[in-house]
């Protein structure tokens, strides 16, 4: 059950009014590695959690990106709380409230006109927030791989974030949010490591021979050996040269069928053969220059 | 540049048309963590990679990828034939071929007519494939522990396919995607590893105290400690009691305004306030029951 | 900010594992009328909300909204233990397992699969949730209006859910959660009516004598009048039978162009132009039936 | 059964080419407020509606709809349509071409490069239009509701779009379309209360005491009483203070699993039991800084 | 503008309810292929189009596609009327409710928990319409090339339809729709030929000697030749086996950079390198098996 | 099996970092009609097809597909490259790597933000790509019409590229990938001429009088005869003027119920009918000024 204070886990102070900063912002708000995203994976992990710690974990960091979802909205409603005053009174000319949404470094119409200047769950480009974004599969040795991927990935983003705004209390929203993520990404690493084996992840094991090789299928120009392909790692085999199939067999692909299904699929392909024989006159060279 | 052998990379030998099979394996073909996805994943990895080392082995990898691609594909399609013949062909009766794409375990009707019994690029739930699948952020501490994550699930996926299918030439075929998974892995984690150092992710350190601290945000029955919120590695909290902001400040945000989008704002206030004063009636009262 | 306590808003108690049933629930979960797009449409709205009134309104639903999500999310957990365990520990039989995810009942392939029995944030059918659901726009009168609709549609789905459900205790948790949207309702309605005017909705007046018109552009047999288009409160028009263009004027398309690109439309005019005389043989009449 | 006259409902003159204003006009065409969405969901839901008085009143709007999509379809194709004839026959400098769909208020290229400045089915930021818009749940106290809210929204939008445009043309028609939002959502309220009682939607009713409760979850500064949560309509409770489950009981949730599902459930447990004891080297560690 | 009679253009008699049936029959109501599809592909054409011929032929049809989404989504609604009518009652028990929408041959739960019964703009498994299927242009001889093959793939999808459906009403409407298919690709490929020279598409000309070149990228058992790569219609080549670029360089990519450019991406470069020598310890060998 | 070179397939040298120009390339790299949806189109219809020839060719194709979409994806990420490295660094202010994605001509911060500057599955407006793009069907009469349209489109986007670039290294790539579209045409019209008859596509004829009727749906001033609809090739007839159902039936649907289904459907109807007698006051009206 949650309960919500109308204090923000962190103060948000910005310097002015400025759509086309509140649009990036967005990108942590509905972005795929944004908070949305971030509170959603914990937390639909958690309620399918059995482990304790892991069940108890999980909640504490669902509900901290809820706190940080709103403290990344909020950065965008500031942002673009002047301009949606404008717009809903109407009363500049229409010429400047046209530049206002479509200008140099201000491409910001589709917030204003579809989503009135409020926190939309979009990407910074417009596009939707979807469940696709959440990869959870049920099994803690790839559910937590997948989260410390994604806390890397919104590391990163804050950090892209932080390197284009000028805004110093956005900033410093920003960083504290940006570090956050580097504090849960290490809660992740210590639940993963606190299963023993974690590897291979789930319950049955690799093939051999084919666990340990590495196939070089990209060659010419540009060929490297490092530790991810190195003899002392890896059985390097490089199978495109050959294009033999890897079980020794043919490589051909076979299926049994009925007598019934037989039939008609030998009908089907008589009937839709291309015959490789003649050169029938095309819709092209109908439609051809002379 | 590739080219293409028309041999598989793994030969493929289906017992029996089976159609309601054919679909689970759409999971690993246009599926999230399927083999399009995987083979995306590295080859635009690839595209915009400098590093050499890194860009040959996210080659060779996407390559492969494209071939098991052909594999699953390939089962998929061997396990369709008959029913596709069938259906082109009309010649059963309507409703054989009704309970043919529409009966238990057999929930095939979507692949059967609109795919024409082909291939599709669906998830096992008939959900086309989307580049949302694909979380490529462009810098490397990232995207190979996106791509190790990636790796991890389709590992898994495979595992629970494998787990119920009873056809041998496909259990067989499943098993050796899916101890591929584990080698590429593998490959990854040298790879990640051999950047140094790769945590925190990016360039931007974190912000004191926040990067090693654990906030205890979900309380009561089931509170656990670990190493993943243990003091050895975290400054642990609770601010969910005292709801104060971290940054120490009133938890409120600010922004400032120009004269006149002030001027806006308030006007837009006073125009929509929700007055609470008064009991207004409203259309639910005129539609409750007397 | 928020905080979160393990018990549940409301006891969850199942009677067996049903992934079927499980299943259906997910369109309370992950569907468009459910509890993710209830808390995420009211908390949007309160991040760019001023009015204080509805800002504390809008944060209190939204927050309980997450308690039930919380809530369906843990029936859907529930519901599909067993067979997660199952699927994951693969000592059954392969066909035992097949029969388990894609039955008579049962379609749960999707969930087992992909999603490890874990409660995912799609609907019912497998759709994962977007953020299109939301309807925001920040404006009260719109958005209330929304709300209220909102509240009325996931009522209408929890009686559904309560129709086809013999659980005792997921039938219990359904009626309570059904009930509350029922409040819900009463909420917003008062806040929508505690605006006056809040008709039209937005500030700009609709322009005579477009907004009392009734336009009966369906006609024939089942032509029906009632107080939603009666001369009491519409002017009744039928311009389907004249065709005329309500402006007056003559209901044609008209834009002008610069020198350069009316020489440009006209030379790709002339360039794409479809000959209407003479008759060409056509690709279709090559592949055509002597 | 439909027929079409090549007339306009309402004529449409443009001043200039202006493909940047084009696309703020997609709002309307392609978004999820816009004239398809409308149109659609009162034809789907005429199709379904067996009340005569309602399934006439949603054909003659639908049908209504369709023409207004024609009228706003054709403001984009006449501000596209000078850029359209520029760019297909491609006799201006590529600098000139590339200025523009891609300048200062002008951010056409989408447009312009994928749809050749046809109107496409987007919004005004590229987002295709899909059915996931039309929320109609086949029963008429949450549809009308849904429809009430949607003529809401589409008029609020068609207000902006206003505020923004100095084409007097443009301007001209749509204040006729915004008008015609007006008259469609009396309609659709008369139609709503013309059912006796509409409140609470569906049939069945809900369970006391939780159908007019309001629950205080959102505390601290800026707590509010109106209507909306006033003695007078509702019973008030804070369960965030002492989390209590509303059911009395102890919030805790349960399922009875048979003897094989839960043998599954504890080994796949003990399997994957993140170990709370021991302090584990991580990955991140590995990779941390030294 | 469009005006309606609500007589069908075909009528629609169907023996019982059945909503597995149904659920097909939406594949050409909201499906990629489907009536609204073709309504808004040729719609959309249609505004954007200068031609005189054209516009009125792609009006003319699109009309009579709009009248064809009302059959086929009368055909569904029939067939779903008396599951719609049981549902919302609810007067029968909920384990005869469940299996009325979770049964063998009638996986329609989607169609009934959520959308009520009425017909969705979804295809036959749920996956709701997007404006992504309508693939225009803006230009004729890509866009009536388009047509005629939506039109054959309308076709295959009723011929399927039909194929599986022994209710004799609904199998005539069908074969009423699926004709009209046949007869709207015949216009298309008249309009098409009536543009001289429409290849290729569009205005500019291919750079010799690349437009009749055929590469035979897929070698080895199964290579064919016939008239698509033949000597008198192409030039075939197999650059695979050489891998030598088509433009005679040497097929790598370069970019001028600033100095400032130059410098950033060395750092970037430097910073984030995968080091090929050494063998470092990863997160896998930490969690594998001992 | 695939094998992958370092080498293009076509050279690549791009003058200079230009992110915005980028972005356009974007639309052939994950648009609708760029290179993936190319490969993947040829790639799955070759897993389904038993024809040889035809089997072969789109093998031959798809992979060339690939090569192109590295060609186009090597472009974007070389004029990417010298932005993507400063965000990287950070080292510029922030003020200028603002503009450098968020400015006239370079609506790149989607790329650069949340992509990092690397080529991204996305169209040219940000849109993910999805394979409803793809709209293969099983059957080679529709799947090879369907190809051949591809073909035209991405002949037409590649045109239009090439009209805004002023780049020569990009303008010359450009120039030989549209041109590789009219080759690949060609063989596709070949491969469907080869079967006789392919039209009307699929087995099943159409039902006379339908399938070479033409219905003028839309009238008034611009009704226009050709071809398209001549006397020599249609049967031309009017029917929006007297809405007669096709099929000289009364254009009514009906269905059969059993007793049980109609009580319900009529208890419904009752319970939820709009009564058209009465005036009833509406929330609007509640809401209207006064």
């Amino acid at each position: 059950m949650f309960a919500h204070n109308k204090r923000l886990q962190y103060s948000v102070h910005v310097s002015e009014c400025n759509p086309g900063l509140a649009n990036l912002m967005l990108e942590q708000f509905g972005g795929p590695d944004g908070e949305l995203a971030a509170a959603m994976r914990y937390f639909t992990q958690a309620l399918g959690e059995d482990d304790p710690g892991r069940k108890d974990m999980l909640l504490d960091i669902a509900t901290e990106e809820l706190s940080h979802l709103e403290v990344i909205g909020t950065v965008v409603a500031m942002l673009n709380k002047g301009a949606k005053g404008e717009l809903a009174e109407g009363v500049n000319s229409e010429a400047e409230l046209y530049r206002a949404i479509n200008g140099a470094g201000n491409d910001s119409h589709l917030t204003q006109i579809l989503y009135g200047g409020g926190p939309a769950l979009t990407n910074s480009g417009g596009v939707p927030w979807n469940a696709g974004y959440i990869d959870s599969r049920g099994d803690p040795t790839c559910d937590l791989r997948s989260d410390i991927a994604a806390e890397a990935r919104a590391k990163i983003i804050y950090e892209r974030l932080i390197n284009v705004t000028d805004d110093p209390g956005v900033k410093e929203a920003l960083g504290f949010l940006m570090t956050r993520e580097i504090a849960h990404q290490q809660s992740f690493e210590k639940a993963l490591y606190a299963i023993q084996p974690n590897f291979p992840p789930g319950k049955l094991p690799g093939k051999a021979p084919f666990s340990d090789m590495y196939v070089n299928t990209s060659q010419g120009q540009g060929d490297m050996r490092g530790p991810w392909n190195s003899d002392d790692n890896f059985q390097y085999v490089s199978n495109g040269d050959t294009y033999q199939a890897m079980d020794g067999g043919d490589g051909m692909p076979s299926v049994q069928l009925s007598g019934r299904q037989k039939e008609c699929v030998q009908a089907m392909q008589q009937r839709t053969r291309s015959n490789p024989n003649g050169n029938p006159t095309t819709g092209a060279e109908l439609g051809g220059n002379a």
